[in-house]
C-alpha cells in the first residue's frame, strides 16, 4: 500500500480525482438507500482544528460515524502544532495512535510538514492556500446539477469577489477537470501569478480554460454556475465592513441583476457561512437557483469518499499493480 | 412523518408527555436488563452548548452511544449561533449533515429560531425560559418514588426558592399532568404572570392546581416532594453571595426543620449542581430522603426516551393515522 | 465485584501489575492480528482534563473505540472539579451516567477525592504526584525491548534530569517489579524523602534496588534504559529557559556521549513531548536506540489493558473468590 496525503488536488491526476468523486457519490447512494457500509470500522480519525469550523467538523465526524469508525476532535487549545513539541514529533506520535488525520491549519506549511512526518494519511481540511475537501464537495454538487445535455467540460464556472483560498481551489479543480473557470474580482483581490501558472498548466493538460478579470460582461456571459465567498479576507488581515463595501459593492454582489447576466438556469454556489446582504442578496441565496445547502450537505458526501479512498481504496488498486 | 421539535412541554398534550415518560422508562428497563436496543444506529446528534454543562452533555452523549448512535459536541466557541452566520443558515446546514440537534442556549428565542429553520428535530436543552428535558427526568424520578397508594394526580410538589427556569418548568409539567404545584419563594423572585397564565390553562384542562406563595405553612403542608435550585439568578444578573443570603436565608433553605413540615416520607429533588449550605443543607441532601442522584441518573433515562421519540417513535404513530 | 480505582501503582501488588501488563499485551496482539474484541461495548468512559494533553487523550479515546465503547471528552472549561459543585457531588453524578472515568488533574488530592466519592472506577491520568498509566505503557515498552538473556529483574533503568512526577512514577513501578532504578539528577531536583521511602519499601518486598545520585559514572554504568522528561518544572513554578539551562546543561542532557557510558545497546525512553536540544539531542532521539515513538504507541496498549482490567477483568477473578 502506498501512503498518500490529500494536501492539494494538483498532486492528483484528473482520473484520480474523478475516482474520488465517483466513490463519494456511490457511498452517498448506498447510505441513502439505507445501508451504511462499515468501511471505517475500528478506525479513528484525528481532527486537528487550529481554527473552529462548523461544516468541516460536522461533516468529517458524521462521515466517520456513518462508516462505523470514530472521529476524535482536537480543537484549538487541545493540541498544539509546533508549540512545546515539533510538528514532526506530533505527526509521528499520532501515526502510532490513530489511523488517519485531518488538519485545518492557519499556514499551509503546517499541514505539509505534518504530512511529511506522518506514516498515516493526512487530509488538508483548509489552509490559507487552498481547501481541497471543499473542491470535491463542490464538484459533486455541480455533477448533481449538470445542465441538460452538457458535460463537465462544457461548463463555465465563475467565482465572484475576493480571491480567497476557496476561489483558488475552485480554479484548481475546474481547470484540472477540463472546465472553464473565471475569477471575476477587483484588482488587488484577484488570483495571483502562482495560481495562474497552476491553472495554465492544468488547462494545457485538460483542455480547460481560465480567466481572471474585472469585466462583468466577459465574466458572466454564458456562465452555468456563480460561486462566491465572504469578503472578510480571513485571518490576520481581516477587512472592516467599510473597506469591504468600498471595494466590492455593488459590482461584485451576487444579486438578481447579476444572475440574469448568466445563463438561464444558472445556479448559485457558496461555501458558507454567508454574510447575507454583502456578497449575496437574501433573494438569490433563498431562491430556487441556490444550491448552497445541497452543497453544504455534499461536504459530508465528499468526506466519506475521501476517508475511504485514503485509508482503503488505494490499497486495493496498488495490490493489483 | 411529522417533524416536531421539543421546545416546550406546553406544546404537547398530557397524553403525549406520558407517552414520552413511559417510553423512557421502558428503555431504561431494557438497558438495565442487559440489552441496548440500537435504535439510533447510524444517527448523529448535534449538541450545541452556548454554556457548558455536565449533566446535560454527559447524559445526551451517553444516551446516543448506548442506543448505537453518536453525539457530536459543539461547545462554546466551536459553533456560533448568530455570529458570522444567521441562526437560520446554521439550522439549514445542520439539517443536511446530521439527524437531530439539541441546543442549550442563553436566550430562548435562539432555540425557537433554530427549530423554525431546521428540517430535523430540535430539542431545547435549557434556555433562560425553561428546561423541558429536565422536566421529563424529574417526572420519571417522581414516578419511581411514588408514595404508597398515591397516583401522580394526588401529589403536591413544592419548589422552594428562586423562580428559575427550572422552577417554571416544574410548574409547567406538574400542572399539565394534573398534579398540585406550589412555588414557595420570596416576592420579587416568584414565578410571574406569564407562568401563572400557562399553569392556569394547564390546570383548567388537567384538573391540577397551582399556587405561588411566601407562606411557609400553606406551601409545605401535605407536600410529597420538595424541589430546589441554586440562588445565583443565572446569566447576566448573577447575585452575589451576600445578596442571595439576604434574600433567601434562612426562610428558603431546605433544612431538616423545613422537611419536617412536609409529609412524612417527603423526598428532596434538586436539578444540581447544588450549593451545599445555601439552598439545601448537607444533612438533607446526603440523607435517605434525598433522591437527587437518582434524579441526575434519570437525565440519561429522559434523553434516551426523547431521542427515540423525536426521531423514530412519532413516525410510527403518524403513519397509523 | 470489588470496586477498585487506579490512583497509584503502589496500591497494587507486583502480581496485579504484571497481570495488567500481560492483559495489555494480549489485547495488543489480538488487535494487531485483526480482531477488535468488543469488551467495552455499550460502555462510556468520561475523560476529565484539567489540563490539555495529546497522548493521554488520544490513546484513551482510541482505546475505547477499538474495544467497541465510547469516550466522552470533558476538557478544561467543560466541567469543573470543585467549582460550583463539590468534587464529591460530581463523582456521584458521573457514577449515575457513565461506566468509568479518568482524570488528569493539577493536584493529586483532586483525583483521590473523586475516587472516594465514585461508585465507578476512577483512573488517575496524571497528577502533580504521579503518572501511573504512563508506568504501564513504559513497562510494556521495556518488555518489548528486553536485552537478550535478561529478565526484568536484571535491568538497570536510569531516569536523567528533573525529578518530575514521571521520574517518581518510574521509580515506583521499577522498584515494585524488582528492577534496579536510578535517578540521576542535580541536587534540589532529585526525588525526595517521600519517594525514597516508597521505593525502599518496594525493594524490601521485591528485591529491587534504588539510587538517587548526581554521580554520572555510578548512575550510567551498566544502564539498560535511559529515560528523560522535559526540564520545565511543570505547573505553577515553571522554569525559564535560562534557569533550566543553568541547572541541567550540559551534564544532564542525553547525548551520544552520555549514551556511550551506558550498556552497549542501551535504549532511550521519553514520555514526550520532548524539547529537542534540551534534555535530549536530535541525534539520540532520532537514532535507532530511541524507542520513544513505540513507547508513545504503548500508551494506547496500556489504556486498553487498564480499561478492561478495571471494568471487567477484576469482576471475574473476584467472583472466583
Amino acid at each position: 500500500m502506498t501512503l498518500r496525503h490529500f494536501i492539494d488536488t494538483n498532486d492528483f491526476t484528473k482520473h484520480e480525482l474523478v475516482d474520488i468523486i465517483d466513490l463519494s457519490i456511490s457511498l452517498k447512494n448506498c447510505i441513502k438507500s439505507g445501508y451504511n457500509p462499515p468501511l471505517m470500522k475500528g478506525k479513528t480519525l484525528g481532527m486537528i482544528f487550529q481554527q473552529s469550523s462548523t461544516r468541516t467538523r460536522v461533516s468529517f465526524e458524521t462521515a466517520m460515524e456513518q462508516l462505523g469508525g470514530h472521529a476524535l476532535y482536537l480543537g484549538p487549545g487541545m493540541i498544539q502544532l509546533g508549540g512545546h513539541e515539533t510538528i514532526e514529533d506530533t505527526g509521528r506520535v499520532l501515526s502510532q495512535l490513530i489511523d488517519i488525520v485531518m488538519a485545518r491549519v492557519i499556514e499551509h506549511s503546517t499541514v505539509v510538514e505534518l504530512a511529511k512526518a506522518s506514516s498515516i494519511p493526512v487530509i488538508n481540511a483548509m489552509s490559507d492556500y487552498n481547501h481541497p475537501t471543499q473542491e470535491i464537495g463542490d464538484m459533486i454538487t455541480i455533477v448533481e446539477n449538470l445542465p441538460k445535455g452538457k458535460s463537465l467540460e462544457d461548463l463555465k464556472v465563475v467565482f465572484v469577489g475576493d480571491g480567497t483560498q476557496v476561489c483558488a481551489s475552485l480554479g484548481f479543480i475546474t481547470t484540472k477537470l477540463g472546465m472553464n473557470f473565471v475569477h471575476f474580482g477587483p484588482e488587488g483581490f484577484q488570483l495571483r501569478k502562482v495560481h495562474k501558472e497552476i491553472m495554465e498548466a492544468n488547462c494545457q493538460e485538460s483542455g480547460g480554460s481560465w480567466l481572471v478579470t474585472d469585466d462583468e460582461e466577459e465574466a458572466l456571459s454564458g456562465a452555468d454556475f456563480l460561486y462566491t465567498d465572504v469578503w472578510y479576507g480571513l485571518y490576520e488581515s481581516e477587512l472592516s465592513e467599510e473597506e469591504r463595501h468600498r471595494i466590492f459593492m455593488p459590482k461584485y454582489q451576487i444579486s438578481r441583476r447579476m444572475m440574469q447576466k448568466a445563463n438561464l438556469g444558472a445556479k448559485l454556489l457558496h461555501c458558507l457561512p454567508a454574510t447575507r446582504g454583502e456578497e449575496v442578496t437574501d433573494e438569490v441565496i433563498d431562491s430556487e437557483i441556490s444550491v448552497v445547502f445541497q452543497q453544504a450537505g455534499n461536504r459530508l458526501t465528499a468526506m466519506r469518499g475521501l476517508l475511504v479512498y485514503f485509508t482503503l481504496y488505494q490499497q486495493d488498486t496498488t495490490t493489483l499493480q
